[in-house]
């Protein structure tokens, strides 16, 4: 399944590596698809992965925000 | 705007009760619908909110987990 994110205070290319990489680490994520210019987060899984795990993989990135994003 | 989510872990409306309550506590959140039988909840807020936020007001709500839906 994908999930859709939100990440906010994203200033180069630096930080998106960073972000995808704590966000990959989380457990029974399959991939991160990320980009810097509208900060729109796509990941893939084959469960639901909790908000608290998402939360705290972005903050361990750095000084970054993550919120659902919402309906078109 | 609306975020949708996935609760997990109620078992009854005393259990949506608590949950809606801690998640319409969160400021910003003018709106909370929930429903027990899907899990599905709907907020409704003029700008985003964070992750963190809803982690923190779910969790603070009992024993529940909460998760971004995914892609219809």
């Amino acid at each position: 399944m994908d999930t859709r994110y939100q990440v906010s205070g994203m200033t180069c290319q630096h930080c998106v590596a960073h972000v995808r990489e704590e966000v990959s680490a989380i457990p029974g994520v399959s991939g991160v698809d990320l980009t810097l210019d509208d900060g729109l987060m796509v990941v893939h899984s084959d469960a639901p992965i909790e908000l608290a795990a998402i939360s705290a993989a972005v903050e361990e990135a750095g000084e970054y925000g993550v919120a659902t994003l919402p309906l078109p």
